[in-house]
Order: C-alpha cells, then structure tokens, then sequence
C-alpha cells in the first residue's frame, strides 16, 4: 500500500474557524504508533465545541477535528504488536495516554491526566491519514461496515460507559433522560442488549414511538406528565424507584428529578459537557436515601472494543446519513441550528 | 430480674419541649422485640433536632428521645433468638426495620422506608427500660464498659458506615472535612484501624494537635491556607488527590472544595443533615474525572456489630463525660450554645 | 376462607419410605409465618435424595417432602407484614433462617447454620398447607401460572444465583457443562436474558439442536470432540477462553476440563451436590491463571424474587408435565431409573 | 554516568548448571525500556527452580536469573516517560508484558499469556545492568535502602496481592498457613497494616513467638493441636472460621483444612508452585458453605508500588543477610538443604 505524501484535510487555522480544505502533509508513525487511513468519519457535537473553543481547555492551532474514525491501518511503529498492516482500525476521542500513571495503570486511562485527544489535542479523523497510539486504537473486526461502525467509536462507547458505571445489573430498570434523542437510541439498546429495563425520560409522541420500538417499557414525556417523578416511580417496580439514571443532558431541573425518582442506593449518572452547568441536590435526600451521583465521562480502551463487540453481534442499530468530508462546515452548519436528527458520517476521500 | 410497673424518663410532651422528667409505665415487649434496662445514654445533636422539630420527618408524640442507649436485656418475646436475658444490649437510632422490603432483604436496612426510629418515631434511650426489634438491637460484649461504648452506637458507627461507604482501600488516603470535632476524632482512628491515611482539614492549633497525635498525617488549616484545594493535593501521594472525603458537615463550600481536592475515580462521601442544604458541583469537573459523589446515612446491624468490635479490640477512644438523666435539659441548653467538647452520657437511674 | 383440620399428604414415615399418602392434620402458623394452601409442587431430584436419606445431615422423621410449592396464603401470624390473605406465595428450599446470625444479617441467608429446610428438616409442599417462615417466602405476581412458576422456585432460582456468582458480564461469555438438561435449558434461558453470550457442553444432536433454539451461540459435543478444552477454547472472543463456566453437574473431569477452558482470572462455578463427589485442580494452573473456583448453593430470598421476576417477565420457558399427588411414588420410581426428560409438577387436590 | 561496554555476571550456561561467574555485555535499552544498574538483588526460590529447570516453561539459554533487583536507572529509550536517569527502580518478576491483550488492558497484566520473566524468559537481576520495560520496572523513592527494598519487589508483592486477593476487609480475621516462614513474616505485617487480624497456623514454639511479636492474634500449632480445623475456628469471632486464608504452600492437607476452617462465603488463596500438586476439595462442602477458592501468583505494577509504599512508610520489616553476587552458588546449595532462614540479599559489585 503505497502512502502519498499529501492529504486532504479539514483544519481549523484558528480558534472559531473557518474551516479550510486543503491539502496537507501525510504524518508518520512513532515506535508506538499506526496511521490509518480513514475512511468514515462520524461527526459529534464535540467537534463543534472544539472548533468554536467552548471549553475552557485549549485546542492545538491548525487543528484538523474529528474522533470517530474508522479506517485502514497502513503503517506502524516498531514497537506495535496488536496491529497488523491491513487491520482495520477506530480512532477515537482518546487518543493516547502515558500508560504510566496510576490510573493508567489501573485501567482507567480515560482520566489520565496527559492523555492526547483526537480532534482536539492532536489531530483527529477529518482527513484521510490519522496518526493513532497503537495501545488505543481500537481493534474493528473485518466484515463489519466502517461508516456505521464509526458513531459507535464514540456516542455508543460513551452510553455503553455510562450503563456500566451506573451498575444496574441485569433485570433491573434504569431511567434514561432524553431517551429519545441520539445518545438515547443507542443508550436505550445497549441497556437492553445488558438485560437492564428501560424508563425513557423524553417529550414527543414521535419519540416515543421510537423509543418503545427499540425496546422501552415506558416512556414518561415530561412535557406532559404533571409529576415527573411519581411517573417515573410508578413505571418502576413496586413503585420504588429507578435502580439507575442516565442522565444524557445535565441540566439542573432533570437533575434533581433524578435524584428524587432514583431508588434508595441508586446511582444517578451523569454524561455530557454542558457549558458552566452544575449538579445540585439535596443533602437530606442524599443522605437519608444513600444516593450515588457519578460523573461518566468517555470509555477505557476495553470499553471500546466491547462496544463494538454489542454493534458487531447485531445487537445496536446506529441510524446515520453520509456526506463527502468537503462538506463538513455545512454539517456544523446544521448542527448549530439544531437540524440534525441522526449522526452524519463523512465519506473520507479515498 | 424484677422489672417495675413504672420508671423514670424524660418527656417531651409536645414539640418543642420543655422536657418533664416523670414515671411512666414500662413497655412490654411483643414477639420479636426485647426490653432492655439502658444504663447508659449518649446524648447527640439529632436529639435536640428531634425535640425542636427541626426536620420535615414528624416525631412521635409525648417522645422519650435517646437512641445511643446501653444496657441489659430484662425481658424479650416469645420469637427473640438472639439474645438471653442478662446479655448486654445497644439501642441504637434505627430501632427496628420491616425486615420484609427490597432494603431489608439486600442487607440494606438502614434505607426501609419503613423504618422504626429510637428517640423520633418510638421512644428511645432517655428513660430506663427501651424496647427494640431483637433483629437490631447490637450485642454488645460482655465486658465492654456500657457509658464508653454508648457513643459508638451512633456516633462511631455513622462514622466507620461512611468509611466503608468511601471505597478506600488500606493504603490510600482519605480527607476528612471537620475531622477535628467530636465524629471528626472518631472517623480519625476509625480510618487508621482500616489501614487508610488520614488528612484532615479543619481549623485551630489545639485540633491540628488532637488530630496529629490520633493519627493524622496532615492537617490543612482552612482558617490560614491560601488554597485549601492545593494543600490537601499537596498533602496526597503523587499531588494526586485524595482517594476519598468524608465530609462531616455538609456545607457547600467544603463540599465544593472535595469534589476539587479529591483524586479523579475518587469518592466525596458526604454525612450529616444540615436543614435545606444542597450539594453543588460542577458538572464539567465531577464528568471529566469521574468522580463519585455519595450520601451515607447510618450503619446497617452488621456495620453496628463490626463498629463496636473496633472499639472492644481497643482501637477506638471516644471522650465523654457523664451526668444523671434527669440534667439532659441543661445538656440540651449547652448544646445550643455550642458550649459542648465531648460527647456527654447520662447515667440513668438504677 | 375456611381451613380445614385434616389435609391429604404424602409422608414418609420412615428413611428410605415408603410414602404414604394420607390425612394429617393443618399446621398453624406461628407469629412470623404464613401458611400456605399448596396448589402446585415441583418434584426436584432433592426430594428423592431425602426420602432416601442419602445425604450426611438427616432429615426430619415422618416426613412431608417438597419444596418447589406455588399457592395461597390462607393464614398468617401477627407479625408478618409481607403478605395479605389471599396472595400468591412460593415455598422455596429454605423455609426459614434465623435473621439473626451474621450471614442473614449480610444477606447471605442462604448459609446460615440455622436454616430450616423445605421438605428435609421441616415438613414440605407434598401436602395441601404448608407453613413457611414469611420472610422467606417468595411473591408471586398474581396472573402468573402457578403450576408453571413451582420449578422456577428451586430449579430455576439455584441457575440464576450461578450465574449471578460467576460475576460474568453483559456481553461476555459463559459456558454452561450439562447445558442440555433441566437445569441447563433454564440456565440458557437465565444466561440470554442476563446479556451473556452461552456456549453449552454437552452431548447427543438433540441437546444440541435444543440448546441451540434456546440461544446458545456454541454447543461443544463432548462425547464428539477430540479436545473437548481447545473446543470451548476456540468457540470464545479471541480463543481466550470462557470468561466463566457454570458446572451443573459436578465430576471430576469435566471439573478439571472447566478450569483448563476458562479463561485467565475467569470463574468456575459448581452447582449440583453428587454424595461423595471432590473437586480437583492443579495447582500450578489455577494460580499462575488466577483462577477462581467458587460453589454456589441455593439464592436468597432476593434471587428468588429475581428470578421469578424473569420468569415473568416472559423471558424463561420450564417445560414440565402435571401428574396428581398421589402418583408421587411412581414419579419417584421414573426418577430413579433416568426416565424424566423435564420437570414433573405435582397438583395439589383442592 | 558512564556505562560499561561488559559487566559481571551470573550465568547459567545451561539448564541445570552450574553457574559460570564471568563477564558479559552490557545490553542497549530499547525504545521502551529502562537500564537499571542493579545495586542488590534478593535471592528467590523460583531463582532455583528456574536454575533447576523444575517448570513446565522452558526458560531462555545462558539465562541471568534473578527477579527482585534494585538499583539506578542508567539509559532509557526515547519513549520513557516514568523515569527519569537517576531515578531509582525495581525490576520484578513480571519484567513486561504486551500492554495490549485484554487482560493488560484491564490492568491485570500478571496473567498476559505473553508476559517477559524476568531471571527466566528475559535475563534477570544477577548482573550489573538489567533492561527492563519501563511500564513495568517498579519506581522505588529515594531515600529507600535498596537492600532491604529488594525482597519486597517478589516476596512482599507476592502476599500483599494474595491478601487483597483474599477480599478479607479491614476488621475481618484471614488465616495465614505456613505464617511462620519468610512469606509469611511478610504477610502477618501487611495484614496488620491494612486492618486484618491473623490467625497462623505453623509449628514450633520459636514461629509462635516469632509470629505473635509481629501481631498475630492466635497462633495454632499444627504438630501439637488435635483438630487443627476445631482449633483456628474457635480463634475466630463467634467460632465461625476465618473470613479468608492465605495458603503460602499449597499442599492436599492443609488447603482441605483451610477450605474447611474458612467461614461460610470466604476464600482460600493459593499461592506458591509446588510441582505436580493438586486443590482437592469436597463438592458438598464448598457448594453448601458458597466457599471460593482462588489461585493467586504476582501484583501488578500498581500492586508493587502500593507493596513498596506500605515498605517505605515503614510498616514492614523484612529481616534479611547480605552476601556478594558471586557466592550466589552457595547460597542456592543452602537453599537446597533447606538451611535458609531468612532472605539473602546479593550485593552487585560497583
């Protein structure tokens, strides 16, 4: 396979865009890396957040975005060994970390302190050559589609994280709040591929019927329940509560229904980075009823290829349109607007 | 054993008080309750709320408070196997569960929704012969001095609860918020006994000193630290964090401050009622490290059981002093003056 | 309701019988107990191993057997809070224990010393009224068959806590050795609806094409296979091995074959008590893998519930065939020579 | 620092012996790795077997051995990021692993069916100058005496990781068999340091005393007591057997008496490799008392360091004699005749 020496690339020149397409040198591997040739690109709200500078972390300059990457492994380091040439490969947020600090060590490398970003610390999969640490590159089985499988590389992940860290266990029910949106889809079938029960917290007929379609046994519409809590309650077993939540959008009103329709020992989990958004609960209830509250953030490596493992057993639908990598910035464009129902996924030029 | 047809105890009529210490009758047990013969009785600040109605929960009326009661079992039902009349006894705050719920069954007591409380919804320690559920009622060894051993009932359990709750393993560090007052002390050799190392923050020479010689490897003075957050990382192996926070006193900048200080993947456990409090976090933070956020109410009976083992192996010294049960209102009147060190236990009349 | 003095029974008036199906007097409950108008009584292979007095601990004399009762509560004690008159109730192996000791108090209810026995120490579901202890036994939904819910009591209950032992995940892969029989066609059942992903060993094309219908992904034909290990081994993620194994029936090579299949740090798990029978594991092998090889018993009265719940759910099909008490002899008789296939439900005359 | 082109060192020319004394190169880090210039190395009895060619793993031709090296890191490849030239390091058994397979990815490297042996597979610690992969050399802070460290990098990892292993929770009481000997001096202390009580069981009134000094609570003489089983549970709380037991030398009869005096849903944890020898237990026994038995062989890197702490906050002593690399055939003709007490610990010449 023969690797030119140019690419083409989206890169944001400079905080806040605009985005350029152009062409741009081809990286090369170090000891410990693989460069794959993307060739599918999911796009998520975080590449948004990245380009306009939303967080307070900053973005490497000239940034090329993008960390839902499914492609080809054409080059390797030296020292890489779960990686052969002609491997296919996912390159997702994540896109290295030290494996040297106490939390890498503990396979808990999604909080390591140095970890490399794609997309946002280093260059990510909108352009047809990303460079990967090996160790984190994650592993996609031959046969499986590279443009479905690449939103599971990270809004499945992520709910996938998400239900294991809320620790509801097979038989038991977890609410999920906006159920009915992407994040909620994927969430709802992974819940219900790991035997949990599933509430949907969510407004609209329309997604309603998704969500029970996918597997929901109750969907609670918070735009017309006059008691969001007793409602959820009451579709839960002996009336007692949800075992678990996820939260799929932290606001603060979701948020504390949550805490309040959540079982005794139960765990409220909360995923997604809005802007200055706090958490806020009642210490008594808290307290008296021994509530859980974690914070969720993105999948270990081993989370990754298990939820890949959930998507190449059939058992998740990801529905997504594609679109040439070239038009990317209407995509954002959308997606500020608030006009994007699925994901889209980027066709990478070959 | 003779037990009298009447006995002394302190009354409060109404909500609110005054307390009336007169005879009433002495309860008789029914099938799965014993009767015990308190010598002894802690006095904690939940008693002086339950008296006042400080708490949305409505006490009992005509209530004899108390629920850090030891003594002797004098009588017991017909269904009562685990104890013999002579043995030694605690009452403790949760008087008696349904034993029948989802809670109960998963050795999760202490959250029954229908849960019986010493001192608030029956009547509790402050008088001379208690009724408990057999089923909760702690064994207390034989032995064990019964006015050390009153405050471990409540106090030293509430405590080591919250320890365990925590998830610190023998070896990592735990801060305690507060660790210089009365729990504070406890929750110091309680953490030390486990194998855990302590950082406490609190405030004063004459604590920083009691902390030390419990045990403490650091105290941070948040009456003269510039930043609390980076003196307590600082105190932590690596500049990590701490593996876990009890917080003794739910407030919000203390609590603000742990989710920052506690170490990514780590746990702030929060104990204590203080009326209308909230917890707040930020939600990019508690996310983005993972962090843990949990309400620890009271022990279970078993945690009851393993707190009074670490103060019968002489592991735990808790500070008291005693007075005769009939000056409980003028405990209660220093007790709202903050005028009290210890923990005071009253003798109750023979 | 109107209880009647005297009920029809099948007793076994001495060890090693014969059963003789006669009239003996109603029980009535004690102050914590239930009793139960039997409609419905599984026949496990335990009750025959009683009559027979196989085992070393010995069973009660004049003996009703049974255990795997489905009926109504027509009676019970003061105490008991858990039923009304009129609920459908289950009686289950263990009939009681004493909620005292520190394995009731921790949940684990199942090995407590105390326990009384269904059918062996205390008199069992082979009569029309049965006493249970109310804590313990199990609700059963009205609307659910109860002739189809009595296996699921023992049978399927004893699956389900296996495999909730093998602490296996959502998504991971369990082998089930003896697949193909009673027990094992629950446990698939139990096994799909938990998430995991099954790999039965057993033999003979009709339990393959059985497990296979159930949902098992493998079927390793032992009496087939050349190496039955490299069979398992290679039916598995990677060819790592069985991320655990439940062992319905325990002997010893298929023991030692199951901790050669499982994978590194995976769990074994023994169910099933052959009289005699020893587990046997190299050393070297078990430790440098870090294996773990764990027994499980019977479930709690939480498992029960769980377990129930699945069943009704609609997720779990017992095939059994109805016979009336009195030709419990001759089912005994079937089971003696290995002429059952599924499970015999004895009907309980009105 | 300047480092040698040829170093001294012990080589086992072939399996069996005898070691040749000589010079050798000195190796070139690779991109990974670290060179550490080995200060002391402890003398392991695996160093025998592994001279002796005992295991069923062939080990590497002209093999170094040894496995519990410190010293100072001389060269480094230009990946390392854990140390720094100067820095002080241990090298381990475990010298690396693949860092890849699933089970380093879920930081239980120990069992990474491709693991380097260090003083086995890949040249060890009886050298001047060991290569070891950096994610896997152990960081000893300065400060530490290298000697006295050397031991705790196999021995004391070993039994800290058999205890946490063990799940025994601070309070809880573990059984230590073979207490008395070199593992289990170690193993007593960081029982103690993390909260357990221990029971041993040994023979001889020198181990007794030995042992009780240390904070052995109960120590039950094998050669003396009638009922070895009937002894250790009456030394428990309540008489209902060890919580856990740590088996330093597996052999039939004591592991069937551990799996015996444990307490109902305990574990037994096998560590040590005799050759050729087998777990046996009775099926009746561990299926009814929920007993589980686990091997368990290294720490990972995360369990050394955590080892190490507890060692540099001074909780351990591990007594031990110094002799120079070059007597080390000695020492291996002691270790044979079974006439070493403690740990010798070899000085490498400058």
């Amino acid at each position: 396979m023969s690797i030119p020496e140019l690419q083409w690339a989206q890169v944001a020149e400079k905080t806040g865009g605009p985005l350029v397409y152009k062409q741009i040198p081809v990286p090369k591997p170090g000891p410990d890396e693989v460069l794959v040739n993307i060739k599918y690109s999911g796009v998520c709200h975080t590449d948004l957040h990245a380009l306009k500078g939303d967080w307070p972390l900053p973005t490497k300059s000239h940034l090329v975005g993008g960390h839902e990457g499914a492609g080809v492994v054409v080059a390797k380091g030296e020292l890489v060994k779960e990686f052969e040439i002609g491997d296919h490969a996912g390159i997702k947020w994540i896109n290295g970390t030290c494996l040297a600090c106490e939390f890498c060590k503990n396979a808990d490398e999604s909080v390591c302190p140095d970890a490399l970003l794609s997309g946002y610390t280093v260059d990510g999969t909108f352009q047809q050559y990303t460079i990967g640490k090996a160790a984190h590159a994650t592993k996609i089985p031959k046969g499986l589609a590279l443009d479905a499988v690449a939103p599971v590389l990270c809004a499945g992940v992520t709910v996938y994280k998400g239900l294991k860290e809320s620790g509801a266990r097979p038989g038991q029910t977890i609410a999920i709040t906006g159920g009915g949106g992407g994040l909620g889809s994927l969430a709802i079938q992974y819940a219900k591929a790991m035997g949990l029960r599933v509430i949907v917290i969510d407004s609209g007929d329309e997604k309603k019927m998704m969500c029970e379609s996918l597997g929901a046994e109750a969907f609670v519409d918070f735009s017309k329940s006059k008691d969001v809590v007793q409602d959820v309650k009451a579709a839960t077993p002996g009336g007692l509560g949800a075992h678990a939540v996820l939260l799929l959008a932290v606001a603060e009103k979701p948020f504390q229904q949550a805490t309040e329709y959540v079982r005794p020992r139960g765990s409220v989990v909360a995923i997604g980075l809005p802007a200055g958004a706090f958490l806020r609960a009642s210490v008594f209830s808290t307290v008296v009823r021994m509530i859980n509250i974690k914070g969720s953030y993105v999948g270990t490596r081993l989370d990754s290829e298990e939820a890949v493992d959930f998507f190449a057993r059939g058992l998740i639908k990801a529905p997504f349109k594609t679109a040439p990598l070239k038009e990317l910035p209407q995509i954002f464009e959308l997606m500020e607007q608030g006009k994007i129902a699925g994901r889209y996924v980027l066709e990478i030029p070959e």
